[in-house]
């Protein structure tokens, strides 16, 4: 089988080790801009050949894992070069313009739309680790849109990662993955910008840090190049999770300065229970 | 040496921990209000004996970790039991109304002011672990107010722990732990309520998070009895940060507005400086 990774970064390189591990007779075939990116990819073994779109035609799977902004230029393009029987999926964080981007096209069957809630706040080739997938989440869009043979393909292959599959809609997912991801990505850098600007002394910083500190901002060490155009295609569903965080940390800072003190207890363990609410969550691996 | 931990959770649970490894001839004394953490702090071995206030004139060394409004009440009265050569200090996370405090006390020369920067999102007995304060500044307030013979005791046995020590005055601790603690709690408290109030149904939260949301939303998990009383005493200073990250908050949220996402991007690059600066926290290991 013939494997194309188009973006052999954290999420494309996690895969192609993944891929590697799981199936026999595979090729994998690498595709990045960056061609740096593309020779410490071979270096580590994640793919076997560097390739170009030219060879598309050879592919048997393609995983998709660019920036959403270049999804939704490349997309149409790679369906076109893929032959019949081949299946390309995506990693994207925003689903609803790529799926309507895709909506007409002639091999749209060929196509699904995928998300894998999984990453770490690296990037680039060596940032690919073994088993990223296992136990994680993958939302896929629109199911009924791709051919069956080519569905059970992916799901199989997904399945043997150790993902559980949840099925969504494309608006409904970008709206939800507004509150569950992008805003606390955005609460994150804000936090990051917040601390640098008044402490004008990083040393103070790094004195005074704790773990709870590098936790919070873990997700401002993200990578800008991907987050702008998720911030960009997922705009309204972010600029109202945005609304509503700054409007409860408005009340929260109200009820100090009234000295409400039972107000903040309150508000404080109300939220306590997200600690249930996670405690299934199998993510407590995410620092291997 | 008798050591009295008064306050038998996370925090002196830990330091009981370390004590005995690092200590021979040691008895431990735990003191609680809660009598079935004191029991438990006895069944896990983290205290020798189940002890009260009437007993305080045994103490050679006192640690007090209770929340910082008891700190401010029990400080007082625990200094008026306690022998002319013994060492009592605290791991408050604010420093200047319990130096205040203290100010004019007659045994003031027997109080070391501590803030050792360690913890987890969890609390009681048995979160105590071994080796939390290794690597972990402690933040020391006023340190020339101190007897110097009861210094040098108690900043023996910091180091042996494997503690940084670094010297501060009471109103630039708060000020400055302000941002890089206080604040990640709030906003990681109030991105939890955002979340739960908008997913009704928890198990979208659970199926959707991934570890990006959930290491920034760590510190919800947090004990409002704790936190209610730190925002309290470092009211000024909170309210100042919270302004200053709501408005960061209302500038990212305007510039998606604007569609200006050359504006975001920098936002966000300029704040990956942030992973040079806690490049060198020895923190990593906050999860064992």
């Amino acid at each position: 089988m013939n494997v194309f990774v188009i973006g052999i970064g954290l999420i494309g390189g996690s895969f192609a080790k993944d891929i590697k591990r799981l199936r026999q007779d595979v090729t994998i075939y690498g595709i990045d801009t960056n061609e740096s990116h593309l020779d410490q990819a071979q270096a580590l073994n994640l793919i076997d050949v560097k390739s170009d779109h030219s060879e598309l035609n050879k592919a048997d799977m393609v995983m998709v894992s660019i920036p959403v902004n270049a999804l939704v230029s490349e997309l149409p393009r790679i369906l076109d070069a893929v032959h019949d029987d081949c299946i390309v999926f995506d990693g994207g964080s925003t689903k609803k313009l790529i799926c309507r981007t895709l909506e007409n096209h002639p091999k749209r069957r060929n196509f699904l739309a995928c998300h894998p809630i999984a990453g770490t706040e690296f990037s680039g080739p060596s940032a690919a680790i073994n088993g990223l997938y296992d136990g994680k989440t993958n939302i896929i869009c629109e199911v009924e849109k791709t051919a069956f043979k080519l569905q059970e393909k992916a799901l199989q292959l997904f399945k043997d990662m150790g993902m559980r599959i949840r099925y969504m809609n494309a608006e409904a997912h970008d709206k939800h993955i507004a509150y569950v991801s992008h805003l606390s990505h955005i609460s994150s850098f804000m936090l990051g910008k917040t601390v640098i600007e008044k402490e004008k002394n990083e040393r103070d910083i790094f004195d005074m840090a704790g773990s709870g500190f590098e936790s919070t901002v873990r997700l401002a060490k993200s990578s800008p190049a991907m987050w702008t155009p998720i911030f960009e295609q997922n705009k309204d569903n972010v600029v109202e999770t945005l609304e509503e965080y700054i409007q409860n940390l408005k009340e929260f800072k109200a009820l100090l300065e009234q000295g409400d003190y039972e107000g903040i207890y309150k508000a404080m363990n109300d939220t306590n229970k997200i600690k249930g609410i996670l405690n299934g969550i199998p993510l407590n691996k995410k620092y291997k």
